[in-house]
Order: C-alpha cells, then sequence, then structure tokens
C-alpha cells in the first residue's frame, strides 16, 4: 500500500472513554462547571485526540507550505506571483508576522517550498532564522480555469511531502502541530475546494484574498466558476486526490498531508485560516475521523469563510479578523489550547482544595 | 486634593499623534494592510495609551480582588458566602484557575482582600504560591436591596486601595495590568451597576452567574430592581462615588481604583468580565478619558454581558464562553495585545524585505 492510502486508512476516532474522563476531571476543578467554556473543550478534544487523560503538550511546530498558481495569470490577486518567493524569503530573513507569532508561541516554524514557480535558493540567507525545506514537485500549477492544477502524481507527491515533514516533527517530540501557507493566489483553488467538497457557491466562498476591489472579486468569481465547470465530470464522480489534483494547489496538497499525517498519529492539528480550512476539508474526504484531529483556530475575514464554517458545524477559537494566512492564526490558538490543557492538569479539586460546592 | 479626585483629574486622552503613526508603521509592513485585525487596533491602542510609539509590555500583572456581599443573604448565588476566603486561600494556595492562567501568561499574581466577611488570615498558608494583600476595608457589604452597600467613605478608601495597589505595581515596572474578582453575589451588584450607569433594566442584564436556575434568575432580577428602585434619588442625582456607595461592592471598587489609577499613569488596563466590566464603567463615570486605557479581553457568557457591552460600543478581544472571572479572561487576552506589539515593533517592512508591494 502506498503512503497516503495507508495513513489515511490509519486514522481513528478520537477516544470517547478520556473525553468522558476528562469532563469528569474538568467537572471536579474549582470553578463553576463549565466556566471555562472553549478552554474546557479544547483541553477534552486534545487528550480525547492523543488518547491519553496525562497527555501534555510539546514542541509545537508552525509548518508553512509554499507554492504557486498557474490561476495567477487571470489577475485574481493584488499581488504579483514574484511575492511567493520574496515571502519565502522574508521568512527565512525572520522578518514576517509568522516568524514573530510562531516565536511568540514557543513554537518552530519550518517552511516547505512543495511548488513555487522558480527556484528559491538564490533568494535565501545563508544563515536561515526558520528552516525552509526543498521538497519542491514542481514550478507551480497549471491555471485551474483552463486545465488541471496538477497531475494525480504530482498531487500526490505534495501530499506526501506534506505527511513526511509531519511524521518528521512528530518523530522529534511535537504533539502539536500548525499549519500555514504562502501562495500568491491561492485564495481562488481553495474556494474551488469549498465549492467541489461542500456544495458552497463561487459567490457565497469567493473574498478579497489580499485585498482586490468589487471589479476583481466580480471577475475571480467567474475565473472560480469557470474552473468548476471545467472539471465538473471529476468534481461529480472523482475521489479526494482526483479533485485536488483538478483545481487545488501544491501547498494545499502539502498541508492536507501534514493533516492526514498528523490524525494517522494522533497528533492534534491547528488549522489556520482559509487556506488551510480547504485543505482539512479535503483531508476530511480521505477520512471522515480527521476532524476529530482539527482545532480550527479562527475564523477567517476573508468573505467566504463563515460559510464554510457553518457548512461544517465549527465555531473557531478566535474571531480576530485576520486574513493574513502563514499559519499566524494557527500560531495565536496554540496559547488557548495549551491554557486548556493546563487547567485540567493543574487545577486544584474542590475536595483538595477544601472549597465548598453548590 | 484627595487621591481619588487627583487621579480621576489626571487622565488624558490617549495619543492621537502615536496612534497615527502607529498606523503607518504597521501599513508598511510586510502583510496586506489590515490583515492582522484585531492586533493592529490592540498594538496602536496600546502605544497611544503609552504615549510612545515604541513602547513594549513589561511586567504584566493581574490584580484579583476580593470582596463578600450583604445581598447574598437573598440567595441570589448558587455558591455559599464562605467560598470567598476559601477561594483566596485556593489563590495563595496556587490551585485556582487564575494561578493557571497568569503563569501560563508570564503574569505576575496579586489578590487583595478589600471586603471579605472574615478574617482570611488562619485560611492563608505560610509560604503562599500568590502574595495576598491585607486592605480589608470592612467585613463585607450591607444587603444592597436594603440599604446602601458601603458608606461612601469607605467606597473612597477601596478605591483608594485600587489606585495604591495598581500604582506599586507600576512603581515596580508594569506596563500592563489585568483585572480580576471574587465575591460571591458579586454578579448582583454588578448588575445593579450596569443599569444605573448604562441604563440597561435588570432583566437584559442579570445572568446566571456561577449557575443558578430560572427560579433564582427571575428572583435575582426582582431583587437587583428593589435596589435600583431603593437608590433610585442617588442613581438619578448622585457622582459616581456615591452610585457605587448605594449598589456596588468592595470589591469592585477596588478594581475601578485600579483602573483609574493605571489610567492616571498612562498605563492599559485589561478588563476581564462582567465584574471588572461594571467597575470599568463606573471607572468611566470619573472621567470618561479611561476608556482609552481599557482593553475588554472577553464576551462573558453572562447573559448581559454583551448587552453592556453594545451600549459601550466595545468588541471585546476574545468570546471564548468564559463566566468564571477572577481575571481569567485577561490573562488570556495578555497574549493577543503583546502579540500585536510585537507584530508591530519586530516585523519588516515590504522596503527592509525587499517584497513587491499591490
Amino acid at each position: 500500500m502506498n503512503l497516503l492510502k495507508d495513513r489515511a486508512k490509519k486514522i481513528e476516532p478520537a477516544s470517547i472513554a478520556v473525553a468522558e474522563a476528562a469532563q469528569q476531571r474538568l467537572d471536579m476543578l474549582t470553578k463553576p462547571q463549565g466556566s471555562l467554556g472553549v478552554l474546557e473543550t479544547c483541553a477534552k478534544q486534545y487528550v480525547a485526540a492523543r488518547g491519553d487523560l496525562f497527555a501534555k503538550i510539546a514542541d509545537p511546530v508552525i509548518l508553512t507550505f509554499a507554492g504557486d498558481h498557474g490561476v495567477a495569470e487571470e489577475g485574481v490577486s493584488a499581488f504579483p506571483q514574484e511575492v511567493t518567493p520574496q515571502m519565502v524569503a522574508n521568512f527565512a530573513n525572520g522578518g514576517a508576522a509568522i516568524n514573530v507569532l510562531s516565536k511568540h508561541a514557543g513554537a518552530k516554524l519550518k517552511v516547505i517550498d512543495v511548488g513555487v514557480a522558480c527556484d528559491i535558493i538564490p533568494f535565501l540567507p545563508v544563515n536561515p532564522e526558520a528552516a525552509v525545506l526543498h521538497h519542491k514537485v514542481a514550478l507551480g500549477t497549471a491555471n485551474i480555469a483552463r486545465e488541471a492544477a496538477m497531475t494525480i502524481d504530482d498531487a500526490e507527491k505534495a501530499l506526501n511531502v506534506g505527511i513526511h515533514v509531519v511524521e518528521d516533527e512528530i518523530s522529534a517530540g511535537s504533539t502539536l502541530i500548525g499549519t500555514g501557507d504562502m501562495g500568491i493566489a491561492n485564495t481562488t483553488p481553495s474556494a474551488a475546494l469549498y465549492s467541489a467538497f461542500l456544495g458552497i457557491s463561487p459567490v457565497d466562498i469567493a473574498g478579497r484574498g489580499t485585498g482586490i476591489d468589487d471589479t476583481r472579486l466580480t471577475h475571480k468569481i467567474k475565473i472560480i466558476q469557470q474552473a468548476l465547470d471545467l472539471h465538473k465530470e471529476i468534481i461529480k464522480g472523482g475521489n479526494p486526490l482526483e479533485i485536488l489534483a483538478a483545481v487545488g494547489g501544491f501547498e494545499i496538497a502539502g498541508i492536507c498531508g501534514a493533516i492526514i499525517g498528523a490524525a494517522a498519529n494522533r497528533v492534534p492539528i491547528v488549522i489556520d485560516g482559509f487556506i488551510s480550512g480547504a485543505a482539512a476539508i479535503t483531508a476530511m474526504q480521505f477520512n471522515a475521523n480527521v476532524k476529530d484531529y482539527c482545532f480550527f483556530s479562527h475564523l477567517s475575514a476573508e468573505a467566504g469563510h463563515i460559510n464554510a464554517m457553518k457548512a461544517l458545524g465549527i465555531k473557531p477559537i478566535l474571531d480576530l479578523n485576520l486574513r493574513l494566512g502563514e499559519g499566524t492564526g494557527a500560531a495565536l490558538a496554540f496559547n488557548l489550547i495549551e491554557a486548556g490543557v493546563k487547567i485540567m492538569h493543574e487545577m486544584a479539586t474542590f475536595k483538595d482544595a477544601g472549597v465548598s460546592e453548590e
């Protein structure tokens, strides 16, 4: 069996027994029952995913996957494609938002080139602040509005990159992974994936990305619809890998692989915003149990994200009007998930503290 | 001039010039303009409050004020009054949620007895994990549904405790303060203060506190209305100190003093939830500029809090379904305010990073 199929098959539901034991523990602590809200649900989800009531968080890491998109040639983004390698260099130099926020979260940052449309090595410093891993599958995708983004082989290669990278971090001791993306124009393929898998129409899922105006937004919606029409047979009858190859992207596939790999190893994974969310719903098509391992970090300001979250029945942890990507929302949510897990392990019970109950 | 009047008079608006310079700086950083949402507004508010574009956050501290309430005898709370000193002992022993969360935030915790209804010293350990400061003004308030909670002198004493305690922390180097409360039945006087100062009716501001049922909630609303009726002349014509004395509480007055003291010293203060919010609106009556120094940390699950926030035109930073108090929401918000300030100071600009703009 190949790597992808093996890992997808391996993903088990989170432990119901551990979730129940966690709830019992939380209800014994010196606070009104349920009064720590989302911190309590985070704690419960974390230990149930790990299958261990006593699980703690170790060595959190943000994995930021980078790739380019042929559909950028349709003028769907406010920034030119050259920004992708420039931003990868900015990550390597420590100057981007994700550098500041992963450091603030006490998390390692790894940047993975899965499909940037040029050789990025000349852009990079000799002693990078964040490690850049070179796993380029191709020089960007083809234009999804005119052909398939990737061959099926290349899409699987990119998924496998994600699996390998996340399993390396897990082997090194990480028990909390965050996802991130960099790729000019990548809200367009992400929107196409939400449409394909959740049945949300382009007008309800497309947003302004890095900041396009009304005219370009209308054009972007048309381009997404064109891609959906072109690939409609695959979307109707294909498997998740075929659909991802048709309308996805390399960094989205990398993130999707990381999610599958983390879930297969019972390691919770924190989903950033709009792009990572598209990778997460793709991962759920490979095995629906994936959902048990996903923390949705924040509600993005990208217009369609709220519709996608509603379709999934999920209220993300944060709502900070963020729309940057890179893993910034995931890095911010680490702190709250860690807070929840510490609450469960470190607070005194009513009995131990000698505090009267209701 | 007395301490309270002096500090209230001293509070200036935040610096508009620094806010503008902060916006310029934020817009030069390598991200689409505005794409870090609330992190950017937090950064801007913080440096404008400090009056210094280069201000950083140092030595954050949570101040948790404790007091008891005569109105507890009306059966408005799910827990008995003996829980107040028991929880102060739990804070001292390091077992409460605020111990875990202040430590997680890298913040110091100080607990201040302004009006617990018994001698708490026998409850406390010899070597406490969190310092307990003894500034008891009286053994709890009188029942607001039958008489004034405090004499005006006592209310002012409790306000001055807050000013002294916060100024000690500021002198010691703290540039970010968080507020917290402990006091069985304290959602009742807090609701009365929201009603008195914002004109919200008891039915729209009262909530279940630590977890009362429908019958007790109806009773609680009746008790709040009874207090408002009893003190209606003071509420209509009195000054903020008189109104606070009539329907407030010692820990609420302590928090109010801390807010006034922080604002007078241009130190931003993070308001916890429902109780601290009542103290914050009280502080704003002494000087409306107080608002510039307040970060509202979270939207409480206490039912009326959303109506109070709407009346103030504020969207709190977090919405985590918390309803514990103690300063727990404030401690969680520290991380996000710090993240915003670091973003402003540590990210590279488009020019420095050689990244192309729109």
